[in-house]
């Protein structure tokens, strides 16, 4: 790994994700695997003037552990710290920043999917109250590690992988930019338009048609589309995703209707799932298959009422840059900025403006992501008159 | 690292040491370079049914980029949640395994002691009255690195240098017996007795005469030796520390005088510290001198009103298998293990049986232990009428 781009990276996770604050206490969770990176920004954080950088690894070998020994009531057992540690990062108005993966994919693989479901660390649920609350300026960006690399690029070497991934990482973090802090507002100002753009046409719904596809998903009456920078209570701005390309709403959790078919595998907590097919009614998954590990997806979507219905419908265009790399980087961060994607579990609350919307909103412990767009999925909004406006033509924005 | 060691040496400490039992969660503190280790002891406690195990990867280069830029004021701040995490331990009932060196020894090189010296993490001082309540079971042992083992054997490669160390720590855990669980057994019982010797005979204070020290350090009326295991609240039998060589008492803070010369070099929270004098009045450390590093010491010693005083005095004899080896570790758990040794900072409430000796021992958020003894320092016992009772001499029990 060259410590330059090591560096380079860091900073700009630092200044352009989590837009680090002189004072702010900066909370980051990583593998430990991730070491160099982590302390590549625990050293930009204190140069800016971080209070204090305090680092959670999480050890995937541990949850593995766990797994294949500890009793099955036990297994949603969370220590309590872990939580208060978040809301303390809230109360102090902290920064938070999560690498990528956390647990190495495929090392979970083996491990019995209905009893990998029922622990879902190091996500935690208290993580969404403080993201809905805005307490903290956060992002999530990418670690390429030899255990993700190889598993991209299965035909490589790992020096070779790794160094493929590296490339590529570069490439889609817009590090080969002679300014890639000036490329990034670039984008996110793209992104907040294309946004506005398709909120200010009010959809009651969504229609997606592909192959293996005809899902309409409800929209709310005051779901609008976040895309780019968000900002937290105080009005910091900050990235949150690192890359992004999509832009974001909430769905009605109740108006959910059709078939789906993931258009790219994913991983969940490890294990990665092939093949996936999803069918709806009425907001809920009554049936999910997939070519391989749906027990992974279906133990996640059993955890709680909110688990098996929508929190999340993404947009996605073709001017992205991880798309047209045709890569599968079995990195939900990433893959879910290849493709227009929706997400059981939890919303977000800043994508419905209307108090009695965020009422309605999807509650859930989970938030799991999974690519349904492509460029052969058309996407078209439909209004409450029941007109149809097309939205996405061949991966290209039609409004 | 030969995984077979490792997976042995995390079974001694589980079952040993830490004495983990089915449902108990486990609280691990360690350097992230220590992950073999503590993947082999979250197997072990989960194999023997924990509950959960917890894993704070306390990160030194993160440590060290704090100490070259935060703010002075800052240095001492400790978030919240640690100490939260060690009180809900307590409060479960929990166990705790700390993995020595945290921080590799010399890390902290050329960092302004006086700014180090306010950071003492991952050191709590609410570990003190987790350990003072008796809440938890708990072990420190070490993990041999290759960081470790470089600054021990400078003189071997690294790929040597820490197959030497596994090698001496194999010797001093004996884990080169048939049985090392009933050698230590055997251990245990042998200093209990020692313990028990040296408590009967009430001294009101040691003398240690030897190069460089003529130290009286007083004892209080009700100070006890404890060596071997010890148990918690609830009557669970653990091993604080693997290796253990030592008996220790809690001194008197007021009544410690005269001059001591460290018998070792210290590391002091990764700054390595040679040569120390420290001369007592009244049972304050008024001058403190070394050859490297003194303001290492004096930075600690400042931090509070107790941490300039004593609140440990141990004894060790030749019999042990750490002081034959000659060996300097760089590291407390082992060296204090070689010599008879004094600590500046917190006592343990279990080396007094009274309440008011309970209200006197002396208080501090540090503990830092200091080896003072060889078979050149002889150690006697003064009795309250002033009898002078022969204890060690060339490192042999008298008692």
């Amino acid at each position: 790994m060259k410590s330059d781009l090591v560096a380079r990276l860091a900073r700009l996770i630092v200044e352009v994700g989590a837009n680090v604050q002189p004072g702010q206490v900066v909370g980051i969770t990583a593998d430990p695997e991730a070491a160099p990176l982590v302390r590549a920004l625990a050293e930009e954080s204190y140069r800016r003037g971080a209070k204090y950088v305090d680092v959670w690894y999480f050890d995937g070998h541990v949850k593995r552990s766990r797994l294949e020994h500890a009793p099955d009531e036990t297994l949603d057992y969370v220590p309590p710290w872990h939580a208060q540690r978040l809301f303390a990062l809230g109360d102090a108005r902290g920064a938070r920043i999560a690498l990528h993966p956390v647990v190495p994919p495929g090392l979970l693989d083996g491990v019995d999917a209905t009893r990998a479901g029922k622990d879902v660390l190091p996500s935690l649920k208290e993580g969404f109250e403080v993201i809905n609350a805005g307490s903290t300026n956060w992002c999530v960006a990418p670690n390429p590690s030899v255990d993700w690399a190889t598993i991209v690029y299965p035909e490589l070497g790992p020096a070779q992988a790794l160094e493929r991934l590296w490339q590529d990482l570069v490439h889609v973090l817009r590090l080969d930019e002679a300014d890639p802090v000036e490329a990034w507002r670039e984008r996110f100002g793209a992104l907040a338009d294309a946004a506005a753009r398709v909120t200010a046409h009010r959809f009651d719904a969504l229609h997606f048609e592909g192959p293996g596809t005809d899902l309409t998903v409800g929209l709310l009456p005051s779901s609008i589309f976040e895309g780019g920078l968000h900002e937290t209570a105080w009005g910091l701005p900050f990235g949150p995703n690192l890359p992004t390309e999509e832009i974001a709403s909430a769905p009605d959790p109740q108006r959910v209707d059709g078939v789906v078919t993931a258009t790219k595998p994913l991983d969940v907590g490890g294990s990665v799932v092939r093949g996936l097919r999803v069918r709806f009614e009425g907001g809920r998954a009554v049936e999910i298959e997939a070519d391989e590990n749906a027990d992974a997806v279906r133990a996640r979507c059993a955890r709680d009422e909110g688990a098996s219905r929508l929190g999340e419908v993404a947009l996605v265009d073709r001017e992205g840059r991880i798309g047209p790399l045709g890569t599968v980087f079995f990195n939900t961060l990433l893959d879910e900025n290849a493709a227009s994607h929706i997400a059981f579990g939890n919303a977000y609350e800043s994508c419905v403006e209307s108090p009695e919307d965020v009422a309605r909103v999807n509650r859930s412990a989970i938030h799991m992501d999974f690519m349904i767009g492509s460029n052969e999925v058309s996407v078209t909004g439909v209004t409450g008159s029941g007109e149809r406006v097309p939205v996405l033509r061949d991966g290209t924005w039609q409004v």
